[in-house]
Formats: C-alpha cells, sequence, structure tokens
C-alpha cells in the first residue's frame, strides 16, 4: 500500500518534469524577448538628473500644495508604496470627480514610449504637467503652481540649486523637469523574472516556468515584451473581439482622439506588466478587478483563444513573477507655507486667485 | 560721518544686550513651566508597544483601505511631513465633505489630556476610531475594516505577530490600538526652545528669549504650558472676550456638546504650541492663517491685550523655536488587495457592502 503510494507520487514527480520546459532554452527565448529592469536609470533626454534636481522632484511628488484644494499630490494616485497607482476604477480628483481612465503606476514609467494610455504626452516631464491642471485632477494652474513655490524660501532656494543655469529657476517647466527627474528614478529591480533572465534557475517555480512558456507561445509577447512587457507599442483593445462595453467603454476611443485617425479608434498603448499583481483594478476602463479575470479576457480578445482555468493560473504565476523591489521612500519633509502662499482653492479649476 | 554710525550701531548694541533678560533667570523660569519632548515616548495605558505593533501601525496609518473610497488613510489629514496636519481651513474627506474644525497635529499628541478638540476622545486608541467611521471623513465601518483586513494574508499575518495573546488578532479595537501605538511614537524632539531648557544658551536668539519672557509676563502660560505648551488644559476661546464669528462660528459650541454644561460653552482643549509655525491655519475653526494675527486674538480674547506689533513679533519668533526634529519616515509597503478585498465604495458611508 504504502510501496503503491511512493509509486504513485514518485510518476506523478516524473510526470511533472516531463512536463517543465527546458529551463536554459526558456531563458534564451525570453532573452530574445524581454529586458531586466536596470539598476540605475536611463538618461532624459533635454534634462539630466543632478541630486539637487531629484531630491527636488520627490518633494514636488509629495507636494499637495501643487493641487487647488492643496490635499492632492503625485503621490495620491500613484502611490509609491501600493504599486505605483492607487487601486481605484478611476481616481477621485479635485471635488472628489472621476477621470475616464485607471490611473497607470508610475513605477518603471520611464521606460515606456509615451505617457497616458493614449500615449499623448512624449515623456515623464510633458506628462507631469497634465494632472496639475487637469480641473477634475489636481485643479491647479502653472500661474498658480509658481505662486506657490515661489512664497517658499525654500522652494526658491532649491529651485535655483537645482536649476543653477537658469534665470528664472521657479517655473513651471522647471517644475515638471524635477518631478519627471524623481519619477525616471522609480525602478523595480530584482524581480523574480530578472533574476532568472539573469541566470537564477530557481528564481522562477515550475509553475510560472510553464506560465512563462504559455506567456511566449499563445502569443501574449506579441505586444508585451521588451523591459516592460507593454509600454512600448499601441494596440486595439479587440484585436479579434471586442470586450462588452463594461470592460471597453464605448465612448472613450482611445488614441484616436490623439491621432484623429480611424485606424487609432479603440487602440489604448499597451500598458506595462511590471508589477502587475499590485496594480488592480486592470485595463484602461479599471473595471476588471481580477487577474485571472484579466488574462482570460485579453486570450479572448486580443488573441481568439479561449484559455483553460490551467493556463490562465499558470500565466498568473508567471506575472506574479515581474513584482521587483519596491522603492523605500523616505517621506521628504516639506516646508512651511508663508502669509504670501496661496490658501486652498476648492471653486473653479486654476482660478489663479488665492481661494477661499 | 562714518565714526558717528559706528557710535550708533554700538549703542543699539548696548540697548539690545540691555533689553535682553537674563539667561539663567529665564531658563529658571521656564523650566518651572514646561518640559523638554522626550526622546522616548511614553507608555500606553492598556495598549503597550511591540516593534510589531508598531510597523503594523504605521502601515494601518498609511492604508487608504481602511476609508470607504479607499484613498483617503490617516496620513491624508495629519500629514507626518507637513508638521502632522494638512494645512487645511478644515480638511476635505469622503466626496470631499467637509468636517467643521481644523485638523489638530498628530505629533506629539500623545502627551495631551484628551483627543479631538473637544477632548471627546480619551486617548488616541480612542480617538483612531473616530474618522474611521466618520462618514464626512473615512466613511468606513468597524466590519469594512475588518473584513478589508482579513482578506490580505499579510495583515493577518502581521496582526497574529503584533497581538499574539489574542484569539481574534485582526479586530476593529486592535486596528485602533496599532495606529495608536505607532502615532504614539511621533514625537519631535531637540526643538531650539528644548534645547535652551536643557542648557545651550544659544539655543534662542536674544529675539526669541524676549519673545520666551512676553510669553510668560503676559499670560499666555497661564494655559499653554507643560510639555506641549498646551494639550493639557480646557478654555473657553474668549475669556475676556469673544472674537467675532468668523472666527469662533457661533454654532459649535465646543466642549458643551460633550458635557451639556453651560459653563462649557465654547470651551475647547488648549492646543498644543508644539511645532505651531508648521501647522497654519489656526484655532478649531482654521479661519486665521498669519501666526502673527493668531497671537494678536489671543492678546485680545484671552488676556484682553492689546498687543503691540513688536510684541507680537518676539512671541512669534519664540513660537518658531518650538519646532522640533521632524519624523523621518520610511513609507511602508502596503500588501496587495486580493479577490476578497471589498472594493472601493463611494456611496453611503460604513454601508458594509462591497462597492461598485
Amino acid at each position: 500500500m504504502r510501496r503503491a503510494l511512493l509509486g504513485a507520487v514518485l510518476m506523478s514527480l516524473a510526470l511533472t518534469v516531463a512536463a517543465a520546459p527546458d529551463t536554459d532554452q526558456l531563458r534564451q527565448q525570453a532573452k530574445a524577448l524581454f529586458e531586466p529592469i536596470p539598476e540605475e536609470p536611463p538618461k532624459l533626454d533635454g534634462n539630466p538628473r543632478n541630486p539637487a534636481k531629484v531630491e527636488l522632484g520627490k518633494m514636488l511628488y509629495f507636494e499637495p500644495r501643487l493641487s487647488g484644494s492643496q490635499t492632492i499630490s503625485c503621490n495620491s494616485c500613484h502611490r509609491l508604496n501600493m504599486g505605483g497607482d492607487d487601486g481605484n476604477e478611476t481616481s477621485p480628483g479635485h471635488q472628489f470627480q472621476k477621470g475616464p481612465r485607471n490611473s497607470p503606476t508610475v513605477l518603471n514609467a520611464v521606460f515606456n514610449t509615451a505617457q497616458f494610455w493614449d500615449g499623448r504626452a512624449e515623456d515623464l516631464t510633458d506628462q507631469a504637467g497634465g494632472p496639475l491642471q487637469n480641473p477634475i485632477e489636481m485643479a491647479s494652474s502653472p500661474e498658480r503652481v509658481v505662486r506657490t513655490l515661489e512664497s517658499i524660501p525654500e522652494y526658491r532656494q532649491r529651485f535655483a540649486a537645482a536649476f543653477s543655469d537658469d534665470d528664472e529657476p521657479v517655473s513651471f517647466a522647471n517644475t515638471r523637469k524635477a518631478i519627471a527627474a524623481y519619477e525616471s528614478t522609480l525602478l523595480t529591480p530584482n524581480a523574480p523574472f530578472d533574476r532568472f533572465l539573469a541566470g537564477d534557475d530557481d528564481a522562477l517555480s515550475a509553475k510560472q516556468k510553464e506560465g512563462l512558456q504559455l506567456f511566449m507561445g499563445k502569443g501574449c509577447r506579441g505586444c508585451h515584451s521588451g523591459v516592460n512587457l507593454g509600454g512600448n507599442n499601441y494596440q486595439p483593445f479587440g484585436v479579434v473581439e471586442k470586450p462588452g462595453a463594461e470592460v471597453l467603454p464605448r465612448d472613450d476611443k482611445g488614441r484616436f482622439k490623439v491621432t484623429k485617425s480611424a485606424s487609432d479608434e479603440y487602440v489604448f498603448k499597451v500598458p506595462s506588466l511590471r508589477n502587475v499583481e499590485l496594480t488592480r483594478p486592470y485595463f484602461h476602463s479599471g473595471k476588471v478587478w481580477s487577474l485571472s479575470q484579466a488574462v482570460a479576457i485579453m486570450g479572448e480578445s486580443q488573441l481568439g483563444q479561449d484559455l483553460s482555468d490551467a493556463e490562465v493560473d499558470k500565466m498568473v504565476a508567471f506575472l506574479e513573477s515581474l513584482t521587483g523591489e519596491q522603492p523605500q521612500v523616505t517621506l521628504p519633509t516639506l516646508p512651511p507655507s508663508t502669509d504670501d502662499t496661496p490658501h486652498p482653492s476648492f471653486g473653479d479649476a486654476g482660478d489663479g486667485k488665492v481661494g477661499h
């Protein structure tokens, strides 16, 4: 009896081993498609990093006084301790108004081809100016941002140090540059998948290796490749079959709004899959709360495949191997307001007046 | 001409020296009234600290999923990098609704006699349950909080480690205890004033010493004494003369609501003056934005004195010496939600249902 049981166990182990992909071959295939997150951030065009600029950018990233109500900062919707987003379907901004799209993660965003779901900002510097001025997000204005920062002596000093060649260091353009410089440092290296790519056979479980093989074999890698497993190309949501309006709301035509080209209807930037287990809910609509369900929907809509539960399960296990080391962030102590600092404004966006 | 100028400068220096109070005497007077912020937090009745509990409390302090909308945490209104409050008149909470009173600072709050402006919570543990359930603040419920925490394996483990004697470690009571345990560690020691108390003559400028002398001599110390220079007694706002309704709204009768005693109308807990330069706007109404103006109003309403601009100026300089070392906080990395975690709820407060 016990011998029979042992035999069965050994047989099932043998089967598991037989089913597992050849690890070296798998790694070679993967290395041709994906790259690990580097330890050091890449250079930024026209925005060289220096320590003073990065530190200033960090302060501004956490600075709620950049918003009209003085309660919303970049970190409100892109929380650095929660996978770089906020876990909401779409984020409540000024007066709890909600935008149409899910907040994308800021982590590793520097590697994306462009920013926003529709790619309308060419880089992080361009992106940073958007939410600040959006009446349903931070509801401020360039003039108000500059007046706020100018009113606080420590910020004047820090802008002068960070932008020492500028005649007018405190500006909206430099605010965006400093924030982008900081954001570009927010990387999550050493994910199990990256350790596997680097040669560590044991960094992935057998199940995760099978998931990786499925991820490549089923065609997911067609859009989700490169260092971010995504973020580097645009695709229609529904290559094969459009998902229902609950997942793909028909009034958001995506990149069409940017290019006005009919072929860009319902086209979106393919999101990065880095740290995807931390960034529910999923898709630009934020309508799908389970990673398993998201994988199944992708199979149907993009690949025309009805993935089995076991296949989905393995791919989810693989996706969990994309969670890297999260940034360890010490909160910057922010300097106090002065009598010249504009008061919070809860009325119209960016009215440029001292509120209250 | 130059010699005459030099003479004038020397004479004015001599006058400054003559006007300065005797430093040793000043210190002795101050030490009889005030105490420095200690390096170590005091013990909590019925809630002994341990490292696991404090770390858990820190995570919960920064945990927006404790709120109905999953966007508001303790730190939203009590920002540890902004003097322990949020710089708003009153804080926008769930759906940007605003309460009637200014958010008090959490820093050094453990030394206060009681919590809230009206003292209705006896300690930090009691306080922590309030905003979580308030429909215009975090808009959650004990049941929802527990269900959220139970759904996340890392929280289950951390509660078990922090409350190892409990049969049911994940509870609303323990959530409050853990948050309070963390909050009790948020001290700001080594303010210039504390270094002066400890014997450092140069920790205060001559102007700050004059301000301290005025602070004691004019009677401010009658209410603002002890380790927190306040926080340890209740007083009517308007001992001598009630300020106008703009500063003291007549519909908020303060501690009267707690005790129902007529003598408690417009009585409030005297706020701590620790880090007061970081916590504008001022008073329970949050209606006064300038510290100078706040000091002048106190002179009139509480002391019946019309303080000169020079006196106000010196006292403000003294108050700035109460800014201690701010806590250096590394953001806790929060564990991801699971399929069992309630979704954000934007409807009624604490409905206990999975939202959305």
